[in-house]
Formats: C-alpha cells, sequence, structure tokens
C-alpha cells in the first residue's frame, strides 16, 4: 500500500498492482497534460493534469466498488476492475486534453480505440497480465463501452453519474478556485443503485443527482465555457489542426510518436515548424500568440435557448459552420482564417457524457411494492430539461487586427439571422 | 473599532454605533433564537442564532456599501444607514424565526411592524438618535419598505439579492454542513447595478445571479424543506398555534412581553401549561413529544411540478388545506388534530423573498451604447422559471400512533384528486 | 444504520446499539450543554455542545478501531466497545462542562465517578445489555480506566492521543472560525501502533504527533486561554461556587436531579435565587452580570515561563490563591469576593490530559531489527517540552467598579513578588 | 482594474500598472518555473507556480499597505511601491526557485542582484517609469534592501512577517494538500506596527507570530525538507551543478539567455547534452533516473538538536561536507559522485528569511504608559528558540545500486561520530 496526498480526497492508498500502473512511463506521460488544456490562462491556478484527475478518479471508484461490495452487487476482482478501469479511464489523453479530441472530431476522426490500443500494446498490458487481469476483455471496460461487464459498472467508469465526472467537478473547482463545482461525491455514491443491469439513483437522492446537475452546469458557465478560456482553446485547436498535415500529430499509426506528445511539446513543434504552406505559418503565429498571450477576441456571442433551424444547423454541421465563416468573411473583407466559429455544447467539454448518453443512462429508481421498477429518465425531470436546454453558445472570435471591422460586419449578417 | 471573528467571513469590524447595538439587551436576545429553529434535530450543527446572521449581514453591507461609494452612487451617510439597517433587519423575528411568522400568518396576522416598533420603541431608538440618525425616517429600511431611501437600499436589505440572501445561505450551509449554499458574494456584489432606482446586476454576471438561485435551491431542497426538518417545525408550529389562546405569544401589543420569548422560553411555557382545554393538552403532548424527539411521521408528499386547480388551491388557501384536513379525518376515522398538512413554498422559508417580489426586484441591465437600459426580469430567463416552479412541496403527517391507519386513507384520496 | 451530518467529518453512520443511546434522553441532554461553556460570548459560533462532540469522536473511534482491526490487533467486539465508549465519553459531564469540573476540584471533590454511575443506572445500561456488553466490566472503559481493556484502548478514549482530543481540536476550531487547531487526523490514526500495551505513535509520524500538539497549543493560546473567555469562565465558575450551598448542584447523589441540570438551567436558577445570604446574593449577581455581557474586567495577567517558588504554589495551591486575594483584598480595601484570581493551566481546559498523563501515555516507537522497542517519552522531544512549559497563565479579574483602584495595587504586590 | 481569480485570496485586483507588468513576457515567464521545483513528484498537486505566488503577494501587499495608510504611516505613493515591490520580488528567480539559488550558492555565487537587473534593463523599467516611479531609487526595494525605503518596508517584502513568507505557505499547503500551514494572516497583518523604523508585532498579537512560526515549522517539517521532496532536489541541484560548465546556466552576464530558462528547458537542455565529459554524462544520467523517478535512496537521517562541534561544521561549511563525502566514498568503495550529503537549514528552503534576518527583524512592541518601547527579540521567546533549533537536518542518499553498501558503511562511520 501506498499513500499519495491528494488536495480534493486526502490520503488516497494504492496497492501494489496500483502502483504499478501509477509508476509506469506511460501514466506518469499524464502529469504532462493539463486537465483543462489552457484555462490556466484564465484561472492561474488550473494547473492541474489527467495524472491527479486518474488517481482521483480511482479514489472514488474504490468509494463505489466499496459500496456495491456491502450490498453484494459485486465481488472482489470486480472491485479491482473498476478502481483500475477508473485509474486508467484517460490514459488515451492526447495533448490538451480534450483540445486534441475536437481536432480529431473535426477531422471526422475518433480518438475511441488509442484507449483500448495503450491499454494492450504497451506495459500496461504486461502489468495488468501480471496481476491476473485479462487484457482482452477487461480493456473496454475504462471507456465504458466493455460487453464483458455488466452496464453499470461502465456507466461507473463513463458517463454522467460516473466517478470520472464527479471527481472532474471537484478538482476544477477547487484547482481554478472557483466557488462552484461542489459536488457531494458520497451521498450519490451511497445512493447508486443497480436497475436492470443499469447504473441509477435511488429516488430518495434525486436532489443529490440534481446537485451534480447544478454543479456541472455551473462549472460550464464560469469555467468551461468562460470566453476567455474558449479563445484560448479555438486558438490551439485551430493550430493544431492547420499544421497536422506538417508535424502528423493526427496519425495514430504511430502509437510511440502519440506518447511523446504533450502540452508543451506541441507548442514547440509548432512554434519550431519551418514552412512556407499558409497553414502552418497561421499555425505558427496562433501559437506565438498565444505564447504571448495575444489572444483572439470576441466580436459575436449568443445562447441559443430553443431550438431553431439555424441553431440545429450550426450546432450539429461542420459545413454549416464553415459556409458561414466563409460569408462573413467574404462581407467583411476579412480572411476566412481570422475567422473563428466556436459552438460550445456538451459535447465540447471534459467529458464522455453527451446529451444522448445523459439521456440514455440515468434512470431513477423507486422500488414499489410489488418489486418492480419505476423509472424515470433524467431528462424527463423538469429542471434537468431546463439546464440541459442551456449550454449551447455560439461565439465568433477574430484576431486583434481584425476586431472592429468585424464587429459590424457581424451585426449585421446576425440580425438578418435571427439568431 | 471592535472586531468580531465570524466562521463564515473571518473578521468583522463593528464602529461604536454597531457595537452599541450588538451590546444591547434588545439584541443580544437574538442569541436566543436559533436561525433554523427545529432543524438542529435533523442537521446537529446547525445551532446558530439570528445574533450572529444579523453581524454577518451588516458584513456584507458594508462590503455593499463600498461597492456603491467607489461608483459615487451613494454617500458616507447611506453607507452607514445600509450597515446598520442589515444590522437590524431582524431584530423583529420572535421565537423559532420563521415558524412564529407562520403562526402569525395562519392567524391572518402579520409581524411586519414589529420590527418597526422595536427600533421605535426601545433603546436601539435612543442609540440611533444618540448617533444621529432619524430614527422615524430611518426604520422602514430595516425592512426594506422605506420611502425615504431610494429603491435599491431597500433591494439590498431585502429581497432576492439582498445581502441577507446571501449571508443566511453561506451561514445555513456552513452550519448545517452540507455542500450545497455556497455563493459567491463578492461576485455578486461587485454585480450590483443600479437601474432606474432598483437593484440590478450586470449582465456579465448573470451567471452569479443563476448561482445565488441554484444555491438557494439546493438549500431549500436539502434544508429548509427536508421532511424531518418540517416535520419538527410542524409540531412547534401546531403546538404554538393550538396553546396561543392560553398563553397569548401572538399579542403583540405587550413588546416587552414580546422581548421576553426565545427559542427555549416557548418550550417550557408550552410544557408547563396547565389547563383542561383540548387545544392546550394537545399543544402540550406536541412539545413533550418534541423534547423527547418523537416526530411527526410522514404519509404522504408530492412535488408539485405544474399549476392545476387542486395545487394552486392547496397552496394559497388555509380554508381548503382545513377542508382536506377534514375529510381526511373522517375517511380515515382518525382525530383531525392529528392530521398535519404541509405545504412549503418560497413563502415558508426565512426569507422575505417571496416569488413576487422576486418577480418585480430583480432585473438585468445592459448598457447599450445610447446609454439606455435593456431590462429583463429574472423570471424570463428559462433556468429561473424551472426552479421557481420547482419548489412546491405538499407534505402529510400524523403522529406514530397513526401512520399505519392514514397511511391507506391517503393513498386513495390522492388517487382520485389526480394529484 | 442511520446517517448524520456532521460539518467537521462528514457522513456519520451508526448502527442499531450506537443509534439506541444517541436516542436517549440521558444522551439528548448533552445537547444542552455547550462544549466550550461561555466562549460564544467571544466567538459568537461557538454554540456547539457536547452532544455533537460525542458523535465526532465515536467516528474517530470507528476509524481507529479499522486501523487495528486492519492488523490483526483487536477483534470486532472490541472494535464495538471502542465506537461505544468514544460515543459515552462525555456523558458524565455537567452544565457549562469543564467549568463544572473547576466547580468541583475547588471544592476538592471529583465527578470521576459519575460517567460510571450514569452508564450503570439509566436507561444506557439497559440498551448496553440489551445489545449484550457486560456494563459492569465495560463502564470504566469510557473515562480509559478500564482495567478489563488493554491500556491501549484507554488511550485512544482518553489521553493526549485520544480520538476525543482530535475531535475536540477539529470541531472547537470549525466553529469557533479560528485557523488553528486544523490537525490531520487520518495520518495521527494511520500512525496508531502499540508498544507494551500502550498507545504509541509510528517513528515516521512523528511530526504529526507535534502537529497535534502544536494544533492544542494554539487552540489554547486563542480559544480556551483568551482573557475575555477566561473572564466569562470566571464568573459561571463563582456563581456556581457561591450558590451551591443554596442550589446544591454539587450534590451528585441526587443523580436524577444531576441530569436536570444544562447551562441554561443553571443560569435560571442562579438568577431566580431568592436568599440573604451574602454568597447566594453575589452569585446571582454574576449571573444577572453574566446575562447582560457585563464581564469582569482584567487587571493583570502573566504567562509564566520557568518554575520559581511563587509560580509553582499559585498553580498548585488553591489555599496559597486564597491568601493572595486576602493580601490584594487587605491593601486595595476592595471586598475580596471582587477579586478573581485565575490560573490556567493544562489542566483547566476540556480535557483528561494532564501533563502527567502526557507525560506517561505517550512513546514513541522504533521497530529496531531485534524488534524490539525503542521508546522516547514525549515530553523529551525538545519540542514539547518548550510548548508544555508554556501553557501556564496568570490572570487577576475584578468587577468593573473597582478595576481602576485595583489596577494600581496589583501592579506594586506584583513588583515586589517579581513574578 | 482586472480581476484575477485565486484559488487562495479569493480575487484579487490589479490596476493598470500592475496589470501591465504581469502581462510582460518577463512576469509570464514565471507560468514556468514551479514554486516548489521537484516537489509534485511527492505532492501532485504541488503544480503552482511563482506566477501565482507573486501575484499573491502582491495582494498581501495592498492589504497591509491599507492598514499603514488607515494610521497614516504611509501615503498613497508609498503604498503602490509596497504593492509592485511585492509583485516583484521574485522576478529574479531562475528555473527550479530556490535549486537555482543552492546551485549558485554551491559556487560561492549569489543571485542578489539578478532582480536588480532585471528590474532596470528589461521592458520593466519601462512600464514602471512610464508610470511615474524612479526605477533606479526603487529596485531594491523589491529584495528588501533598499535604502530609500523606511526599514519597515523592506521588512513587508522580505523576512519573516513578510507578506512573501504568508503568501507561500498558505499556497504551498493549499496545492500540496497538507493541513499543515494555515496562518491567519488577517490577524498578523492587523497586528503590524512600527518600532523605531522597524517591522514589529502588537503585543496582543504574539500569539499569531507564534502561529506564523509554527506553520512554517511544520512546512518544513512535512514538505519543504519531506525525505522524497529532497531526494529529487538534491538530483537536480546536481545536475545543474554538474552540468553548468557545459551549459553555463549560473552565466548570468547574459541576462536574455536566463530569461529563456524554465524547468521544462533546463531538464531538456541538460538531457540532450553531448559530451564525453564525466561531469556532464552524471548529469545526463540524474535528469534521465530524475525524469523516470528513479530516485536517489535514502541512507542515513539524523535530526540535529543541539549544536556540537560536528553539526556546525556540517552546516555551515561546504569544505567539510566534501570531505566527508570522500571519507565515506572510500571507507565504502562507492565513487564519490553517488554519494550526496543535504543538509538543509532554514537557508535552503524558498524564503530569503535567514535564522539571522528573523533575529534581526521581529520585534515585540508593547507600548507603555511613557510611550517608550519594549522590545523583545522574537529569539528569546522559548518557543521560537526551540523551534528554529530543531530545522536541522542531515541527509545521505545515494543511487539505487549503492543503497545496500552505503547503508552498513554509514551506520559505521556516524556511530563513531557520535551524531
Amino acid at each position: 500500500m501506498i499513500q499519495i496526498r491528494d488536495p480534493v480526497h486526502g490520503y488516497i492508498y494504492a496497492n501494489e498492482l496500483e502502483y504499478n500502473i501509477i509508476d509506469s512511463p506511460v501514466f506518469q506521460r499524464l502529469r504532462k497534460i493539463r486537465q483543462l488544456a489552457s484555462a490556466h490562462l484564465t484561472y492561474p491556478g488550473a494547473l492541474h493534469t489527467r495524472f491527479e484527475h486518474c488517481i482521483g478518479s480511482m479514489y472514488l471508484a474504490k468509494r463505489a466498488a466499496n459500496h456495491l461490495k456491502s450490498q453484494e452487487i459485486i465481488n472482489e476482482d470486480m472491485s479491482n476492475e473498476l478502481s483500475i478501469a477508473a485509474l486508467l479511464h484517460d490514459i488515451g489523453h492526447g495533448p490538451f486534453s480534450h483540445l486534441f479530441e475536437e481536432v480529431l472530431h473535426e477531422k471526422g476522426m475518433t480518438h475511441e480505440n488509442i484507449t483500448d490500443r495503450i491499454i494492450r500494446e504497451t506495459e500496461i498490458a504486461d502489468i495488468l497480465s501480471k496481476f491476473g487481469i485479462n487484457v482482452k476483455k477487461f480493456s473496454n471496460l475504462c471507456v465504458g463501452t466493455s460487453k464483458n461487464h455488466p452496464r453499470f459498472m461502465n456507466d461507473i467508469i463513463a458517463g454522467f453519474l460516473s466517478v470520472d465526472s464527479m471527481d472532474y467537478l471537484l478538482r476544477d473547482s477547487y484547482f481554478s478556485g472557483v466557488e462552484y463545482g461542489k459536488v457531494d461525491v458520497h451521498r450519490i455514491i451511497d445512493a447508486y443503485e443497480i436497475a436492470g443491469k443499469k447504473l441509477a439513483i435511488n429516488k430518495d437522492s434525486v436532489y443529490a443527482l440534481e446537485s451534480l446537475m447544478l454543479a456541472r452546469y455551473e462549472m460550464f458557465r464560469a469555467v468551461y465555457f468562460h470566453k476567455s478560456v474558449r479563445a484560448s482553446a479555438v486558438m490551439i485547436i485551430r493550430a493544431m489542426n492547420l499544421s497536422d498535415e506538417e508535424l502528423h500529430f493526427t496519425d495514430l499509426n504511430n502509437l510511440d510518436g502519440f506518447l511523446q506528445l504533450t502540452d508543451e511539446r506541441i507548442l514547440y513543434n509548432i512554434s519550431n515548424i519551418n514552412s512556407n504552406s499558409e497553414n502552418s505559418k497561421l499555425a505558427k503565429k496562433l501559437v506565438i500568440d498565444y505564447t504571448n498571450r495575444k489572444m483572439l477576441k470576441l466580436v459575436f456571442e449568443k445562447i441559443v435557448l430553443g431550438k431553431d433551424k439555424f441553431s440545429t444547423k450550426i450546432f450539429a454541421q461542420r459545413k454549416f459552420r464553415e459556409n458561414l465563416a466563409e460569408e462573413i468573411a467574404e462581407k467583411s473583407k476579412i480572411p476566412k482564417s481570422h475567422i473563428f466559429i466556436d459552438v460550445s455544447t456538451a459535447t465540447s467539454v471534459p467529458t464522455t457524457s453527451t446529451k444522448e448518453s445523459f439521456n440514455e443512462i440515468t434512470v431513477l429508481l423507486n422500488k414499489t411494492r410489488k418489486k418492480e421498477f419505476e423509472i424515470t429518465k433524467a431528462t424527463e425531470l423538469p429542471l434537468m430539461n431546463a439546464i440541459l436546454g442551456y449550454m449551447n453558445i455560439i461565439r465568433i472570435y477574430t484576431t486583434a487586427t481584425y476586431k472592429k471591422k468585424l464587429d459590424t460586419t457581424v451585426k449585421g449578417i446576425f440580425e438578418k439571422e435571427v439568431l
């Protein structure tokens, strides 16, 4: 047993298997991937990394496992697997965490199986095997998609009620120094129930579920979707995107190469790029501006409440955003490359919990006299719906030079569009 | 300058006038009126009193006054008045705080002018006069209804964005030990603006307003409306109500008598009542049960979401609740005196902020280029509406003896009522 | 299992036996005995009671029991006994907690066996028996003097490293709102070792022991021995002492009578005393002054560092203090009854841990290769000694009337005494 | 006015001058110098940097300035200078903060005037001048050695009671997640007095001074001098030392070069060194081991309490340590380069406060009737002395390979030395 002092949870204990994983270079690499990517430029304390977050998630998974063991729902082996899966759930994260995911996403790619490959192809596999874990059967549990484990185990690793969610809310709040994001994790874990193989929450604790929802919502508003936080994020995303043809970040065939990438390394590589392509030059400029904190300027912002045709399109379709950027570029006589359209929805944040998965996973359980379940989808709760429908933000940024010019053009366009 | 160590705000400084008020017996009396009445039976730490709360509100009022002074909106005298008004805003509270208000309310009376009388008729008046305050003009500011002061000063003392609200959320959270109720008071106070004499909040900080709203909502769910907290509250309310004809608590003509009443004194007086009236005997029984923690049992609970005819009636009309209790009594063959219908709405909690006042007071300000205001009522924000429409709870309690018997009857009735 | 929300430790779980004890009137009585007696007049938040403290101590005892169980040092039954003993360790506390002890002490009496009698003679005995605990063998464990249990179990309940100490430091700090008293209880409990039947602490965690020592020292300086806190304490002690011949508080033969005494009841009884004896009248005056916050005034204060003849006498001998008071009275022409000599040492605070017991109990363990112990007495650590020798304070108070008069006399006397 | 959200102090406000400094590249560079160098390998949360620390110190300096202004001790200009000086006090820190200082120290060099040069020779000078500050007269205030300002202003910037000390204790505690280091900064600042131009502390708050002392002591024991923290620190120090002849880190003539150095850059440069010199190769090995977390192993540890000849020498004389290492190398047949003697005293930590300066600076003030001062040196307080004499630790580390071999040799040597 080794002991780790964590500012969020206090002492965290790791057994030999866990410690071996933590001590491996593949895992130690997470020390160089900041949990909130560029947010520390806005919230100076937010320097924490995926490393601490993964260990914190493991802690909560143990807590959850104890709860389920005491009710004889899972056995010791399953308990261990939960703990390890939580520890490894972010092992596949690339540089700048979710920003890298956004880059992949924009390219129509997915990082789904990087995690899987890292677990199967690196020293992690050896460590797991040595301690008697069947790597092949186990690996998908780490991303919450295992068919070899009951659905609720997947739900505990990934999804709205997951230990991942709870840890990042608490941790991001602590290091950012905001008052939001305080979640009563012990109350929620103690309210875990199993309903038809799925993770559910006891009806008596529905307010704890709401509280988690509210904490998450507040962190989105105050931190994750903060306009300055997104300004810096957009710069990094665009710079990675533009330099990719030169630097091949998204070439995931080369796993070793991927495992070398850290936040600092990306900045270094892009700022040392030596190419005449327009894309590369712009990427380089963005990274240098980022380093010198010459941030993009906001010219338009809109919180979308209802669901009209326009907003549905702009959130769902990359093509539509491309066209809009082109239209703006044309009307304003500004190069399209200096127009940044940012749409923030629940999917563009550090969580696997999309509105869809939220809809599916969370259920409310009511043990009636006949031992039947009364299941309510979380989205049927009025509060949930109000909040969920309130996290869509459209923003347009530009470089400082074009701020003024764009200001007027954009207003003209959007008055017409009745946004 | 004296210094008071407060667990919630740290050091609080009081000038001579403030200290004289704090040190007066009328104010010291607040040490014996618990902020959350009977809630400490459920949350053992919640032993805090109106005394600390009033001092904490004064602290926040000073903070707010500094903000407004730095913008030259108020002068030094107004700043002092804000501080004193916050300090005195609860001076008229009776024993068991808001439970006493509920008793008055049930009797169709109001405590509105007790505060006013205490400020004008006790040593408080002398102290204020000595320090140059015109008591007559000043007193209504303490309850937020002064015509001699700008509207926004009243709003700072009473209402949704008031220093009172912010202090009680933080304080109740701290002493109850729950994770909820954490409000970023400094952010909110720094976002205070004045729009057309009313207190408003800067648009950039609308999320801080939401956060306050959410914190309040969570405290309602977890603490103020907690089913056990209400069970004990209902006992005290009923006991005071029933014994009033004997003990004349609500006879406010006798101000000195009123100023002797404390939580403990009420319990002592009722438990020593010596009368053969049914009401008095039941009051005595309830207080003895309360003291021995034989709490009422919950037989029915419903959170009312929409607004149908039935729920509108039950929340608004005392008569309707009386009739319902009678109907239940008849059908279940249980004495009506053992049936307790509790309806919890925003008005039945420790705040002067009703939904109505909330609706009126809070506005959002947007300084447009032409220096005009763009005003939005808080209730027009979707999140606000969702939450506001979610705080209405109907509960039926009974004494332990009748729990079983009532269980079935009640279900029968409410299935019919399509609640 | 029931769940209690505690601001200090979070959720605390109680099993059926524990809950039965907590719910008994004898235990509920602790809700009316404030942990820090009169300290809330100085630190307004310090309203907490022995009730919460006992539950918190139980929580820590469970934590300690788990640590010892995991090392197979104790079994399940011993674990349960530890938990119950911690819960009951303060059940014998009288009104105003340690102030009542000081009154007994001044009378040369001891409350040692009240706890024992309460456990054996009230419903507590019935509850314990019902759950299979041998009351006779068990009761002394609650005060840390059981011969039927290993020494270390007694040490965990009472003494310097006890769960009692750790809970009161954390709790008094939380409710007073001071920055001191933060103890890393988990670190200390995890460092618990057994050396020759005694409770010891692992050498690697000696700094955690120091930290506990320092936290305790700081709480003494800032809270327990604060000059205003002691001023109010001295008034209550004297008032109880003087009124005892009339009101018989210290007549412990009548256990039922003792169990009726609460802080409020003492104040009520003394302030309603109707007697012509000088003592009773002075007692009454003191309580009325206390209620109106007309506190005693400090005229002399000295922190005693070394150990000269004078200081040894003043701290050890009540008679010597009596004579000193008489001398002062004579020289200053002030009635002796208005002179209050207060000597604060480690024994006059809410702990059973005297310097003696500290000396005995705490040892440091070093597992050498030959599995022998290397034992160091805590007092041999230089830091410990510095602190221990630094907690002796002499103060002289008087009533406001005589403040000026006494000021000069006292200085004269003490210049001579070379204090 | 801009606003910075700080997890330690809440909102921090910066005026235009302050913001211009913060936004300059020279200041932004501090974002890449960790406050606690390598400590995050032991305390994963300790990722904070000099950047946040400097802003936090500025916050406390403003707080202190307000205290002194309200007493009309300083004027507005002096107040501004205090704030800027606190902001800039660490601008001269090199990579790995105090570890770089230790390297300079071992070379008999001093970084004293780097700060001065940075303030005079970079854009900082331009910013200061633009806002009307006389750079030449001002710069030394930033390191607490200005002759152009009263002594107490220097004391507020550097030394035991400085805002620097208080910020780092709070901040290091927060990010490490330990329970220690909680300092009541507001109490201390409010107790600031001026006695004969020096910074002093009001006698009534001497316990706050003690508390600061104790907090600092505990942080030393638990964090700064933690054996694993020092193990990693020793590796970095030695690696910088050994590679210096190749990489010229300590060549401070080239200020621009110095300003490029960050923690990451040092690691990168050393691990890419390409040289055949023994020193360079060992430096490279140490950095690679560091990166792979192959830490040095502890073979000997001793806390030195008294002051014998041996310990005085080992702490004071680098030459003596060299000789000791040689002796050990010879006796154990281990290369000297694998023996690491680490002596930790108050000077080897992130503070300018040496025991000497502590001795000089801190005084206790007692305003006697004749308005004379009664001054006590802090070191005359028994508690202070006990603690100060308790912070000297000698440790010997070696690489994993030689651990066993050295274990026995070292014991032999030190038994003889009667350490």
